[in-house]
């Protein structure tokens, strides 16, 4: 890699230590099903491939993408070797690896699944089965291993699925075609050509792209020539599926949310290498579908249980709200990738808001509790109790039947460094430095230049960059954020204006000592959504910085009673929770409603002022169960 | 019979009409599969029995419910026939009584899905199979054809079907225990109690509500011994199947919304006549359960399309809502029963909400479409696009798969007289008239008293009662609706304030010749839900009379843009529309909202002022297709 960044943040260390110290061992555990708590389902993802290695005896347990859970550790360790060693992690990965390793065909084929249960079944159902997405998986584990170890033994074993994969799928001779049911091979096909230099992946990648939408009947086709399904899924519904139309011509984000998004995230990459300038149109036309008519304030997307999906433009209901983590961290991967097609301040916004909303939020802070959905609004009165909330956890449970969440979390976290910093030359072979997280930590590029950032973001606006080593002129380019109204600069302690170009500040010209202060407008404000958004119709929502903030009845006596105050301001008061850490709380004018027990009244309900208390949405539930509110009435 | 109301009604003589001149010879071409319009899915009802009957050939088609529609449309034709002559009709029902005679088998088992498909599996699966429910239907028409015609022949089949089912089902000797999966015998069996004096036929519908919730494992151990499922439906989900408790002992309205008030009302009308304070107990709780905490304002019951069921307290959200119009025709049944139970005028208020409201807007003006959901608020790029909208109709559909609410509508429509008057002997003798719809028409009682109500409601709240004949003192208690903030009233043109006792104005020592005119406030006013109904937070919706008001777009350019303005009062309008008939619409002073294209923003949505309309709910979708709702915000 040509640049690293060293994250050295307050915020962020938390959660970095927390998954090199807590998660990943965790989930090791559970994985090995020997997770302390009996409570916890047994995962048997490393004992499925132990079987298959024919090491142990037993039959296959999980669902048919098990060992995707098993891949996206081996990722996540990888991310957490490259950060800090950890023996005792290496060799638990080395071991995982070997096994897997063991657990692969001599063709190449690695699917547990397949390999345990029915061998002769192998390829057929590209729709429910996941081959290619557990392939996709381990590639990028494989990938990630060897970028963090320099070991080449599971990008190996990935290269061999990959090469197994080309000799089957694609236009060529002998070959057939094909589409995963869930995308994922796409990006990790790009990601293991961007590491060997070998076209044949990006091709493939480009294949699996390109055929997609092609033949709306593919599944169907496939479904009726093999003659047995999986779990019944209809074949049919090429919405769900994406593959309703070839994906240059598809003009909104349907279906499956996170299938959705881990396909044009494979998109932007490939026409990051590719230049295709029509399939980055298209990623454009699908990212604004998403941003700009189908997305949750906190970054959340999918507003269907029913297929985990999305559904129709401003149809975004707070309460029954899918909003899975896997959507939002397939989200982050597609905004990173579209910075890296056209950088662009817009898609590092919406890659903040869904890491510092829906994903922190995706976890408890003691890093062992997950949420799968992750609703703007919750009643623990409601949530699983009524058909609608089926799907809405009242608290986070320790581990999921269906477990993708909870590593993949892990995995973007200790990845975090790739998501901060983005360069490019320009045409003048100017370097450029995209800032496009606020992180305290340093930055190094190509062994020449480096900066060091300090701020106590998200709390703290200000963000210092010093300096430390370039060898000629540069542009430091400052991501303005969306939310901040008014955002001074100054460089060595002046004031100075800089150009604002596709959304960032651009600081031209410095040189080795300079010191950079941009400071952030992080007060809070409250939000409205477009009255098309018929669910959050006279609601207000409060962000202070990339913050979406939430009332819960830990700090306000039952919300439904509760109204913001339309003339009222929020205030921001300092907090330190042994509980929630160190966080910022909003105080807000509000008035309680009162009412008889009458179901409905002639008259409106009376009031008394009363203050509101909200905290960030990604600390909610971290306390007593209760019920929790992100858009709150106003009047 | 000892009482009997003709109707003479401005406002229900549409739809009376509407029942014996287009619906009920709809219906009946429908249900002979001979329907003009081919889209009209095919019933197969009464081929049904001409199979059972060994007079046709071909397959039974349908749900295993198929008779009841057959049965309803029976009852129907009954009432229509007590209203007034028709021969066509009369021979038509004869007909098709003699054919349901000849489908009955020997020993009286009626129902032609087991008698054409598998015999050897009656009464094996009262939970899947409805065999009670539908028998409980052919019971209640046998009973009303009597009444209407004098005829026994239907009621001799009722009979001879309900001696078979006592000679299955009870404690005594050669008996096993059951109940219906479905309520709908108990209040059938004591319709025919009423109308033979046979007290086998109450002692067995108080069987079937004494066993019902002391076994909650009965359908789980039903389901067991047979070994076979008709649907798959869980015999676990007592809730659901309503046998969680003893009737006596449960303490919410629980389960499918109709089943439930079907239940209720068998109750009432069993505790009516055993004077079983336990059981009339248990009912004023069911009762306060759906009226206090989860009914509509419209009168529509069961909030979850899941199991069309009851969900929890306060749990009524608007776009989602089932509101099955069988549901709120069974709260009509049950508030029926309630009133015979105990003379309180808070049951009528509900039984006039659930009529002029969800019952009349389940049914097009042109007597051919019927919803069988009544959402308070639609999209119809909403309705059946996204999952949680499935069960939401655009526009009402010519007919239903399952096709329960069209003839229910029809039979309660019909015989609407049996809801407008109640009587009963006080502790002194005196006879008291309650007089619980304000319907225009002639009230006879034993052919001693009678009364002639004149009245414009609901749109003019004026109504006199002409006492034509009395043999003596009585007292004519008149319903004062809970809407009604003033009621002025007048005998013989004087002012009098009469005595007001459970919700009735009493007016007493009336004599032949009197003239009483009472006035009833049927002016608009904004309505409000209690907080708890967190769908309603920031909510109005409006009244007037029993009528509740909804908006559409056909009158608001798209209402996602609009808002009640808090400081305005709605103003009435006369309005004659040839689709909609002679209504009065509301004038409110309103808001329109402007929003840029921005899902989200800082600043709250700009606005100008604007005129809303609205119009009564049970008036909706019949024009244009567009947006509805009742509840509006307001700021």
């Amino acid at each position: 890699m040509k640049d690293s960044f060293l994250i050295k943040d307050e915020f962020f260390h938390y959660y970095q230590e927390l998954v090199s110290d807590v998660m990943l061992p965790y989930q090791y555990a559970v994985l090995d099903d020997n997770a302390a708590d009996a409570d916890i389902p047994k995962s048997h993802s490393f004992e499925n491939f132990r079987i298959a290695a024919g090491e142990s005896k037993g039959e296959f347990s999980g669902w048919v993408f098990q060992d995707s859970d098993t891949a996206k550790w081996l990722e996540a360790a990888a991310y957490c070797l490259m950060r800090k060693p950890d023996p005792d992690l290496e060799s638990k990965a080395d071991a995982i690896i070997s096994l897997v390793g063991r657990a692969q065909e001599k063709d190449g084929y690695l699917n547990t699944y397949f390999t345990v249960m029915c061998p002769d079944r192998k390829w057929q159902n590209l729709q429910e089965c996941h081959e290619l997405y557990c392939a996709g998986h381990m590639i990028e584990a494989g990938v990630a291993y060897y970028e963090a170890t320099g070991k080449t033994k599971l990008l190996q074993i990935g290269k061999r699925l990959a090469d197994l994969i080309d000799s089957i799928f694609g236009k060529g001779e002998g070959k057939r075609d094909g589409i995963p049911g869930h995308p994922e091979i796409e990006l990790a096909l790009v990601r293991l050509f961007r590491v060997t230099g070998e076209q044949k992946y990006l091709a493939l990648a480009k294949y699996f792209l390109d055929f997609r939408g092609t033949d709306p009947d593919f599944f169907k086709k496939e479904a009726l020539k093999r003659g047995w399904t999986l779990w019944n899924m209809n074949p049919e519904d090429t919405d769900y599926l994406q593959n309703t139309y070839p994906v240059r011509e598809e003009k909104n984000a349907v279906g499956h949310a996170v299938r959705a998004v881990y396909l044009y995230t494979g998109m932007a990459m490939a026409a990051v290498e590719t230049k295709d300038a029509s399939l980055a149109d298209a990623c454009e036309r699908m990212w604004n579908s998403i941003v700009n008519r189908r997305m949750y304030l906190t970054g959340g997307i999918g507003s269907s249980a029913d297929g985990e999906a999305f559904t129709l433009d401003y149809d975004l209901p707070n309460d029954t709200a899918y909003c899975e983590t896997c959507a939002s961290i397939g989200l982050i991967f597609f905004a990173n990738a579209m910075l890296d097609l056209q950088h662009n301040a817009k898609y590092a916004d919406v890659l903040e808001l869904a890491l510092y909303n829906t994903v922190l939020a995706g976890i408890q802070r003691d890093g062992t509790h997950f949420f799968y959905t992750n609703p703007l609004e919750m009643d623990p009165m409601h949530a699983q109790k009524i058909p609608r909330f089926r799907h809405i956890y009242p608290r986070r449970p320790k581990w999921h039947g269906c477990a993708c969440c909870p590593p993949n979390a892990a995995r973007l976290l200790a990845s975090l460094d790739r998501y901060a910093w983005h360069t490019e030359q320009n045409e003048k072979g100017r370097q450029i430095f995209y800032s496009d997280l606020f992180i305290q930590g340093e930055y190094h590029y190509n062994g020449a230049f480096s900066f060091v950032t300090k701020t106590g973001y998200p709390y703290d606006g200000m963000v210092e960059y010093e300096v430390q080593a370039a060898p000629g002129p540069f542009t430091l380019a400052v991501r303005c954020p969306f939310w901040s109204k008014n955002t001074p600069v100054n460089v060595n302690g002046k004031r100075k204006i800089p150009k604002m170009v596709n959304g960032y500040l651009l600081l031209e010209d410095l040189k080795a000592r300079d010191c950079v202060q941009v400071t952030l407008d992080v007060s809070p404000h409250k939000v409205y959504a477009n009255p098309k958004v018929y669910a959050d119709a006279g609601k207000t929502a409060f962000m202070a910085g990339p913050l979406v903030y939430c009332f819960e009845d830990a700090d306000n006596k039952d919300l439904n009673f509760l109204c913001v105050d339309k003339q009222g301001t929020p205030l921001v008061f300092d907090s330190r929770d042994s509980v929630l850490g160190q966080i910022r709380v909003l105080k807000i004018p509000g008035l309680r409603l009162t009412q008889s027990d009458a179901l409905y009244s002639f008259a409106p309900p009376g009031w008394e002022r009363c203050e509101l208390t909200a905290i960030p949405y990604y600390t909610w539930c971290n306390r007593e169960t209760g019920k929790m509110k992100v858009w709150m009435p106003e009047q």
